[in-house]
């Protein structure tokens, strides 16, 4: 059992990752949840590199962080500069961090093609670099670019650069697999050798474009590593940094390290989602502990199995990590996940065969049409209460129509809708403007309606995707709406189907209506305790 | 060096993933590209779980594999039953495939809780079915559900339960870690010890909740196991399955043991992009080997180094595995990279210095408006062409009004569009319907045109993708839409921003039309090769 160091990357490395990008303002808000979670060092970029980067060390000034050290990130001097002339070097001591991280070349290819310059002069880069920032009282990460290749190449020259950085008085040495090729056999067997040469202690930084990045890190803390770097989600360039998601459960409740107390752990999947929220990233549902699919049974099997003993079919209880057991529905599942949904929302069909069959063949035919009940629990909702219990339509649609005006080329379009709806014996027929058509409709369906259900003014749309359903055979493309909606209670996700995509939104509106209304009664007083179960939506929709 | 036997349970486990679902004709192409590709064994399904496997294997029949055997799936007989009058063996018997897949108990926990009946009770169980389907001519493969937690539970009972498939004549064993919980080293360990005991070749069996489902495997081939399983793209329960793109690849490439021919291996990336492509689900782009970002460099001293040095920041040169490098455009990535891409589209920038800069202006004011170009490659071709070369508009816009009328409940809404355009001094003022509003929009769009530009007859869209971009700070929601356009000879995507979903389509219509009349000028000749380099794209649009 060891204590292990969290050293974070997100901000840095992680940004590196295709359609990563985050704001100065995300970049801080990211910071402050990896402080509360529990994270020991975060790296808030490379301030040498671009503005935003240096904006953010300029306004992390003001971060009361409770745990971790801001760290700093850029490249040892280039070689014609001095350490006290080197703009990079500069611009490290002036982001005004505790830690700076450096790297510097390991391989020897690096070295005569990329630097082109000598073998010792490389060394001495090295170690001047550590040694002018430890000079500037500041605790120094050495990050050995490209570790495991450099190794493989000329283990000797490897080892020297390493010694380079522990003469200039690197507090911490850290072996990086940049390329992500290195297999876990050979991590072991080179941290192994790496441990018995040098005296400082030795971190690990591994890519995942082999899919051994957790792996690899697991093995060279076995060899004795203890600072880890990687990333939240696994974000970074390519195929994504280390990701400590995953990492850390598996040193704490795997390995028996030590890394963050038990209570932050709980918080892992709720770090997770929110920083995909400030990625503005769908958030991956497979993901390891933290995935919205990684406590999802969907086999038929399972499903009954898990149902009286979790462990047959779960690895660690879903909680101790923060997420959650769910159990999907679906044309494969049968009759007894509908009937653990229906006792999810309070509805007990073990006596109702005929209605759980009614409700088996409904999600048949609605997924047969494009229709996808995994993501859209408030839709499911309605489906099985409209076959389970008594049932009443809010409103009928008369009509409606959605205009959409371009005027000219450099012109906002206008978009418009009018719309005819019954309830009870009473017609109201009104119109309404929006940002755009699905807007419009909105407006103009809650205009109508809210005379009738005041209780609408409460909920508004926090989410819309759209998915092209086109099959195989050519036919006209489908498309499938998902809308998440909140109240001050929660959120739900409903669906809709349709070759227009107008029409699919209509279809899944009418449905968030019907289920605020179901929820909170024509009048706004709550009715029935919001049964939305996805963790994802409920806390992290804004 | 190994042979190693490649088993896919793509269309088995990887079925049981969130969102994983074929049709029986989608399965029988999955069967088919498999076994194009070179896998040893294609798990089909399980016959007497539903009636699509069912249909699956009656349809198998027809199939002409050049390679591989198919295997049908279940389960050991239920305990009360005799092997001759178990159903679930019948329907495997009749399932007519070589290769029959059974799974038993190893765990205690299960044989207690799931079952409910004896040590020695389970022990029959196990021998008699697999002697069963032996005494049938079927090749068996026993799979032995959770043996690494059973083993951990007794190792003595788990050892029996192989001992009893070992008596009853399997053909290979497979450990299974089928909760994912299991670490690298425990594998190993395990393996090691089980290789001592038993005289039938092994196999591995992992899931990724421990997101080291990769290695395990890997450490289950260094001890000994010859018998690979696994999925496409991970797809499965949860977090999925071992993933036999990165596994296929570390194997052969990194380990040096034999999966498929090197022909074959150029095929991964096409296997995977096809796979998901049949699943209905969005490519993982950070997949490695395979993923599109897998080769795909951002950070600026990333690109100047591979445009060098490619083995500088690539661990394998991408066309081995049938994928290429990309090179990513970003505001954070600076000139560099800008020149790179235009000198990918035949523009050489490095003499205009001015253009280059005007292009990295143009790209961070769009990226700041929520554009984004690392997936819109045909919009970015305009954008730095506009700035690189002599530019003509092709036509103008004078307005449009979309209408969609919907006229009762359970009506079908019409969709129309109305456009007025200018080309040169000529206004061509027209209208068209669609199934949907965009679609009306396109046809209008093309009817207008069509007259001045013949070749517009040639392009067609083929996807349509949605992304709700709400900003932090509660502004009016904008959209972002990409569309994927073909024509004969390839695919490109475009894009456009706005609040408004019908102007955001406009916008990446525009484009869309541009970039086809750039490449194929307006009469329809061929001008320019399409550059259009995603490979996802170009090859399995549909």
């Amino acid at each position: 059992m060891k204590n292990i160091f969290l050293y974070d990357t997100t901000l840095r490395d992680g940004t590196q990752g295709e359609d990563v990008s985050f704001s100065v303002e995300d970049k801080l808000r990211v910071a402050r949840l990896l402080d509360d979670f529990g994270v020991h060092y975060i790296e808030g970029g490379w301030p040498g590199s671009n503005p935003r980067d240096l904006e953010f060390f300029n306004r992390a000034k003001e971060l009361k962080l409770k745990h971790a050290k801001i760290a700093a990130f850029g490249s040892t001097r280039r070689p014609k500069n001095n350490v006290a002339e080197d703009p990079n070097l500069q611009a490290l001591i002036e982001a005004e961090t505790p830690v700076v991280t450096i790297f510097g070349k390991t391989w020897l290819l690096h070295v005569k093609h990329a630097l082109q310059i000598t073998e010792s002069e490389n060394l001495a880069v090295i170690e001047e670099s550590v040694a002018y920032l430890k000079s500037k009282g500041k605790e120094v990460v050495y990050d050995a670019e490209h570790f495991f290749d450099g190794f493989k190449g000329s283990r000797e020259y490897a080892l020297q650069t390493l010694a380079a950085a522990e003469r200039g008085g690197a507090d911490v040495i850290v072996l990086c697999d940049t390329n992500g090729g290195t297999m876990p056999d050979e991590v072991s067997a080179i941290v192994r050798d790496v441990k018995q040469q040098v005296n400082v202690p030795l971190g690990i930084h591994t890519h995942n474009d082999s899919e051994v990045a957790v792996a690899n890190t697991l093995a060279a803390v076995k060899e004795g590593a203890v600072h880890v770097q990687g990333t939240i989600n696994g974000y970074g360039e390519r195929c994504g940094n280390a990701n400590l998601c995953a990492i850390i459960p598996n040193l704490q409740l795997k390995l028996g390290h030590s890394c963050v107390s038990e209570e932050k752990l709980k918080k892992l999947t709720g770090l997770a989602l929110a920083v995909s929220e400030l990625a503005n990233l769908a958030p991956r549902k497979h993901l390891a502990y933290v995935g919205a699919s990684a406590f999802a049974h969907k086999g038929g099997v399972h499903v009954s199995a898990v149902m009286k003993t979790p462990e047959t079919y779960e690895h660690i209880a879903p909680e101790v990590v923060g997420n959650q057991r769910r159990v999907l529905v679906s044309d494969l599942s049968g009759r007894s996940n509908v009937v653990y949904k229906a006792q999810e929302l309070g509805i007990d069909l073990q006596g109702n065969t005929k209605a759980a069959q009614e409700i088996v063949e409904d999600i048949k035919l609605k997924e047969f049409n494009g229709y996808q009940y995994e993501d859209a629990d408030g839709s499911l909702e309605l489906l099985i209460k409209r076959r389970a219990q008594e049932w009443k339509e809010f409103f009928e649609l008369e009509g409606f129509k959605v205009i959409i005006h371009k005027e000219a080329k450099e012109a906002y379009p206008v978009s418009e809708a009018l719309i005819k709806v019954r309830v009870g014996n009473e017609i109201e027929h009104t119109a309404a403007e929006g940002n755009g058509p699905v807007a419009a409709l909105d407006n103009a369906l809650r205009k109508a309606l809210e005379k009738f259900y005041p209780a609408l003014k409460n909920m508004q749309l926090a989410d819309y995707k759209v998915r092209v359903l086109d099959g195989q055979d050519g036919t006209s493309a489908k498309v499938r709406v998902l809308i998440t909606t909140k109240n001050g209670q929660g959120a739900w996700n409903t669906v809709g189907v349709s070759t227009n995509i107008i029409e699919a939104s209509w279809k899944a509106l009418v449905d968030s209506v019907y289920y605020h209304l179901l929820k909170t009664g024509a009048d706004g007083v709550t009715k029935e305790r919001s049964n939305s179960h996805d963790p994802i939506t409920i806390t992290y929709v804004r």
